[in-house]
C-alpha cells in the first residue's frame, strides 16, 4: 500500500465499515466524449457497477461494463473485496439514466444535465439536505464512499475551477488518453453561468449529482466523529473541496484510491488534494502486472484506473488483512462468470 | 402497555432499533372501498406516511393523509416516537403509486395489482430475495418492521386463508364500520386463482407487495439472532405466518400493536397468532382518551387503530422509558404544524 502524507488514519479504520456507492449520469457525455467508458455502455455503467458490486452479477445487462479499450470496469475490484472481507454495501441513485435491478436507494430521478451550458442541477443545496437526513439513519463505525459517474473527471475539473483551485491538467481520466482541452473547454463555458461562486452555485452549474450527496454523507458522519474514507481518485478530491466549503474538521477524513491514479503522468491527485486540506492519501497496489487478464495488465498502462470506490474500498480491505493478489485471483476466478468469455 | 402471552422478549428490546416501514399501493382499492383511508388520499397515504416519519413534516401533500372519518393518519403517533426517541427510519418502497420525496429504498416500482383477480403480483419470490440481500447490508441491534399499506387487511384475510388459517371475521379495519363480507368476497374470488397453495403462489395471486418484504426482513435478522418487532395488527399476523412458512425459529419476534387493534370487536389479533405461532404480543396505551383533539379520541372509537408502524415503535419507546403521556402530547403540540388547523 502507497502512504502519503499519514497521520495514523489507517489504524484507525480496523472497523465494520459501510460503503455507499453513489452513482449519476451526465447528458453532457451523451454529446461530448468526455468518459473513458465504452459509448455503448454510458448509459448502462452505474446499474451494471452497483449490481456487480451488490449482488455478485448483473441483471441489467449480460456483463459488467468496460471501457473503451475492453478492460474491465473497477466494479470488479470492489465486489472482489466486499465478498472476501464481507463489507455492507448500500448504492444511492442520485440521477442515473438507467436504474439498477437491486434495491437501492433513490434521491433523485433525473440525471445531471448539460455541463456546458452551466445547467448541471438545480438541486444541488436540496440533495445535500436529502443525503444529510439519510445519514443521520444510517449506522456504521466507518463510512466508504464511492461513486460511478461516466464524466465525471470533468464535472470535479469544473468544481475545482470554480472554487478557486488550480485544477489545470490535473484531473484523472478513465481512458489511456486524457481529454484534458475538451474537458477544460465545457467547464469553462459552464462556469461563465454560475450564478456565484458559493459552493452550491458551483455544484449547480458545472458539478454532479453525487457530489452534494457524497458530501453530505461525509460531513455527516464527521460530525459523529466517525472516520470517512473517500474512495476514488481526483473526483473525490472534488468532493474534497465541496465537503471543506460547508465543515473544517478533517482530522477523520481520508482519500483512498489505486496505484494507477497515483502512478498517473496525465493527472495529480496529490497536488490536488495538498492545495484542498492536509489529509492523508491512501493507494492500493494490486499486482495486475503478473495478471493472466489482459484486461487487467491494461489498467497498469494506464486503461480504468479507477473507480466504483475500487481504491478505497481495497484499501480498507488490505488494511484489514487482505493479501491484495487475493483480489487479483479472485477477480481472475470470476471473470468468465461476470463477462462470459 | 398491555402484554399477552410475554416471555420475557421485551426485555431484550432495551436497544439501538433500526425501523423500517415498507409502503406499497393496491389496484383493488381504486375500484373497492376495502380500505379505512380517506378515498382522496388513497394513492398518496404511504408516501405522506413515510415522509411525516422521516422528515417530520409532508412533502407531497400540504398535510398527512386522514381516514374516511378525518381522523389523523397514525403516522403522527411513529413520527411522535422517533423523533422523542431519535430513532433511525429507513422507507422502503415496495408498489406506491405516489413515490415519496424523500431519500427511500427502492425494491418495485409498480404497485400490488388486482387481488379479486387472483393477480396481485407475479414476483414474491424475487422481493423476497431481493429485501433479503437488501437486509445482510443493514445493521442495526433490534429491527422494528411498519407497514402503510391501504387496503392491506384484505391481502392479509387472503393470505391468511390461502394458508389455511380459520381468519373470517379476524381482519381488522382502518375505520370503524369493517367491510367483512367485501373483503371475503375478494379474496375469495382471487385465491381460486391461485396456483397452489405453496408461500409464494399465495402471496402472488392475493398478497400485497409489502408482505414478502418484510418476511425477508425479518426472516434475514432472525437468522443472525437479531430481536424483530412486527409493528402492526393483523397485517403483521399475515406477515407472520408467512414467515412461518419460510422459516420457524421464532423465539426472538413479538408483534407489538396498539391498544385499539387488541380492544376491537370486530377483528382478531390474539385469535389469529395463537394460530400461527407461540410468541408475545404487546399493545401501547395512549391515553388518547383525553386528548382535546377530536381525531384522536376518535381512535378510541375504533378510527384508525393503528399502521406505519405506529404500535410497534410505541411498545419500543415506552420499554425505552417514553411516557406514553409524551406521545399524545407530542401529537397535540404539532398538529398544526402538520394539518394546518
Amino acid at each position: 500500500m502507497i502512504r502519503i502524507n499519514d497521520n495514523g488514519f489507517i489504524e484507525e479504520i480496523k472497523k465494520d465499515a459501510l460503503f455507499i456507492c453513489v452513482i449519476s449520469s451526465i447528458e453532457t457525455t451523451l454529446h461530448y466524449p468526455i468518459s473513458g467508458v465504452h459509448k455503448d455502455f454510458i448509459k448502462y455503467t452505474p446499474a451494471l457497477d452497483v449490481e456487480l458490486v451488490f449482488f455478485g452479477k448483473t441483471l441489467t445487462l449480460k456483463t459488467p461494463p468496460v471501457d473503451s479499450s475492453f478492460s474491465p470496469s473497477p466494479a470488479v475490484i470492489t465486489r472482489a473485496c466486499v465478498e472476501l472481507k464481507n463489507i455492507k454495501n448500500l448504492h444511492i441513485d442520485a440521477g442515473a439514466f438507467i436504474k439498477p435491478k437491486i434495491p437501492y436507494i433513490e434521491i433523485d430521478k433525473k440525471p445531471t444535465g448539460r455541463i456546458e451550458e452551466g445547467k448541471a442541477m438545480e438541486n444541488s443545496k436540496l440533495l445535500y439536505n436529502k443525503a444529510y437526513n439519510l445519514a443521520n439513519n444510517l449506522d456504521a463505525e466507518l463510512l466508504i464512499i464511492g461513486e460511478s459517474v461516466p464524466g465525471g473527471t470533468t464535472t470535479a475539473l469544473g468544481v475545482l475551477l470554480g472554487l478557486g483551485y488550480d485544477a489545470e491538467g490535473k484531473v484523472s481520466s478513465g481512458s489511456i488518453n486524457n481529454p484534458h482541452e475538451l474537458k477544460l473547454e465545457i467547464v469553462r463555458k459552464g462556469l461563465k453561468r454560475a450564478k456565484s461562486n458559493n459552493v452550491f452555485d458551483i455544484l449547480n452549474a458545472v458539478g454532479d449529482k453525487m457530489m452534494p450527496v457524497a458530501a453530505a454523507l461525509a460531513v455527516n458522519f464527521l460530525k459523529r466523529r466517525k472516520p470517512v474514507i473517500l474512495a476514488g481518485g481526483t473526483q473525490m478530491a472534488a468532493v474534497l473541496a465541496v465537503i471543506k466549503e460547508i465543515y473544517n474538521d478533517l482530522d477523520k477524513i481520508a482519500i483512498a484510491t489505486t496505484e494507477f491514479v497515483i502512478n498517473d503522468k496525465n493527472s495529480d491527485l496529490i497536488g490536488l488534494v495538498e492545495q484542498i486540506a492536509d489529509i492523508p492519501i491512501y493507494a492500493a497496489k494490486f499486482d495486475f502486472e503478473n495478471s493472466r487478464l489482459l484486461g487487467l495488465r491494461k489498467y497498469c498502462e494506464g486503461a480504468v484506473k479507477e473507480g466504483v470506490g475500487a481504491g478505497g474500498v481495497s484499501v480498507y480491505s488490505i488494511a484489514n488483512n487482505l493479501n491484495p493478489k487475493r483480489i487479483r485471483e479472485f477477480i481472475e476466478n470470476n471473470f468468465k462468470k461476470w463477462y462470459g468469455q
